[in-house]
């Protein structure tokens, strides 16, 4: 139904994302997926979403399922990606929460210390069959595009709960890490194995890749986020290299602190687009893929424009190891799905030949000008 | 009243502020202020603003003068910063707008196009005589602490006008930026002159340098900087190179756009806490002296922690050629004025030997161990 039944690729294995990934990107194809291409831009996700509050969504396999393959639908993307919550896994643990809309997660208690902890216990497969029956559908529904398993890192899971909620500073956050190193340990330590936990499921169900999102790293300085957010991203995505899968690791605001989110252990590391992905590329080193990085916010330009913005990202692109396109953070709202849907045409259509001009090295030595 | 009576240095020229922004550091003195050192934090500035409206108080020369000097009075500061908003100098060439407590500015029309551009005329003395008499009553008031000049930067400026208030991710900015750029181009260079005439009056009625705040231009990356917000930070303190005061100039979320942000004519660049100094000195270059750079959000951190985060951003502003202290962003409402003060304490008392220890060249030649 989604990929051309006449193609020699009959498993997620061997997709295009897949390779890219894995640094052995096909010389025919540019994957590309979009962060939140399951979500508000989208009018049938607003259409089944009517009256049902967001955690509800995420706990119901067949919404699950449903809202996982709405773009897939629309777009001919690369990859699909698990729609839920970062804060879904907590929620599972028994935290109690909301989604407030326009808001964020809310907590009912903030984080206050020591006796808080013991709630944060381990995700086991049993917390979260919703996640393993939405998984089963989609990788079935999927046929060869690949699912990609989504959670939030500790140091981001870690500032809703001390904050108990959204925040500009993070003010509480950084001053009990900093000011209670060892408070701060137990609680990341107890986040990254819910954070395991969660991604394990998805994976144990049949997710191929998955995705962590540390997105409020970039609030903090290189020093200190080697120190208090890297060491707990390095716990999850250890745990995910055992699983065999890939690793995409992605922040906003990151320029800084891309090589040490390569080295917590991605395969791929996502790029906002502040900074090209070549110069990306070059900071991060050549043992990783990179994804990202067109500008969201260039969404509403003339497409002329928008155009030509597309094609230097997938040049940039071409001069690191393997390269995943997507925008430099979560598809806005507002975003008009037809421009979208444009985006990954222009990516597949011009994609390979861009590349090829940009002196993008062959990976996979299949036949190709 | 500010400053020891005995001190030989008469007249602001010679003040250790002045003298690290001219890369003549004295060596017995870190000079240390705070963004927005007047304002929420302090229970006095709450007081005085009762009942009145931001816009309201940013007019009256006695409040802006009180207000000015309420941080003078609690804490040694080395420099006062003119109280107002950014949007005070767009307000007073006739743009409709509000500042809405708990939102930011608020605009009456968004900017929508050529015909908006007519409002946008320089700003002359006559328009804010009261920011004139505020000065005034200032300096005479300060005596040897210079006043530092308030503005926003054209994109800054232009990112409220075209949202019509304060945005996540600038994406009607981003779009017109690139969409029209001789739309843009005129926009700015217009926000560009009202801006450089909004400082030029303060400079005129005796403040002794001028900080640009380019607060969103971090959002951009470094190419867009270059080519759409730089030249018209640019335009603006070309002009008050001209005036022969010190330009400070600064952004958060910057550490990609340093050297831009330095070679834009500024003599200080204002660094926020995502970079150590010492590093942001190597990007910008030895004609340049920097700015910062605690992250505010540290402030309610133990003390000793916070004490050794002070230490540390001393130490690492001793290697660039003229450090001024302050916070990487502006001080946070709900700050404690009594853990600023100590800040200030411990830069005065320590700052001269933690700087030699640090390696700093002398750069007055004044005896000094």
């Amino acid at each position: 139904m989604l990929l051309d039944p006449g193609s020699a690729r009959l498993s997620p294995a061997s997709s295009p994302f897949l390779a890219a990934a894995r640094r052995q990107q096909l010389q025919d194809r540019v994957p590309v997926w979009f962060m939140r291409q399951a979500g508000r831009s989208l009018p049938e996700y607003r259409r089944v979403r009517e009256g049902i509050p967001m955690l509800e969504s995420c706990a119901r396999p067949d919404l699950v399922a449903e809202i996982t393959l709405q773009p897939l639908r629309r777009y001919g993307v690369d990859a699909a990606i698990f729609y839920s919550d970062i804060m879904v896994p907590l929620l599972a643990v028994g935290v109690e929460l909301d989604i407030v809309p326009g808001r964020g997660p809310v907590m009912a208690h903030r984080f206050a210390g020591e006796a808080d902890l013991a709630a944060l216990r381990p995700v086991e497969p049993t917390d979260v069959g919703y996640v393993t029956e939405a998984v089963q559908i989609l990788v079935r529904e999927l046929g060869e595009v690949p699912l990609i398993g989504f959670a939030g890192a500790p140091f981001t899971l870690a500032s809703y709960l001390v904050e108990g909620g959204p925040s500009k500073d993070y003010a509480r956050t950084k001053s009990l890490m900093v000011g209670d190193p060892e408070l701060w340990d137990a609680l990341c330590r107890r986040l990254a194995d819910i954070s395991a936990g969660f991604l394990a499921a998805q994976v144990a169900a049949g997710a191929s890749a998955v995705q962590l999102f540390d997105s409020w790293a970039g609030s903090l300085s290189a020093e200190d986020y080697g120190r208090y957010a890297q060491p707990y991203a390095a716990r999850v995505l250890q745990r995910m290299a055992e699983l065999g899968v890939p690793r995409i690791h992605f922040g906003v605001g990151t320029a800084e602190l891309l090589p040490l989110m390569g080295a917590a252990g991605a395969d791929v590391v996502g790029v906002d687009w502040r900074l090209p992905l070549s110069e990306a590329s070059r900071r991060i080193g050549p043992a990783y893929a990179v994804q990202g990085n067109l500008d969201p916010a260039l969404l509403g330009a003339p497409w002329p424009v928008l155009a030509e913005r597309v094609r230097a990202v997938v040049r940039s692109g071409a001069l690191a190891p393997g390269h995943i396109f997507n925008l430099g953070h979560g598809v806005p709202p507002d975003a008009d799905p037809a421009v979208l849907g444009r985006i990954v045409d222009l990516v597949h259509e011009e994609g390979p030949k861009l590349r090829r001009e940009a002196g993008a090295q062959p990976a996979d030595g299949r036949g190709s000008p």
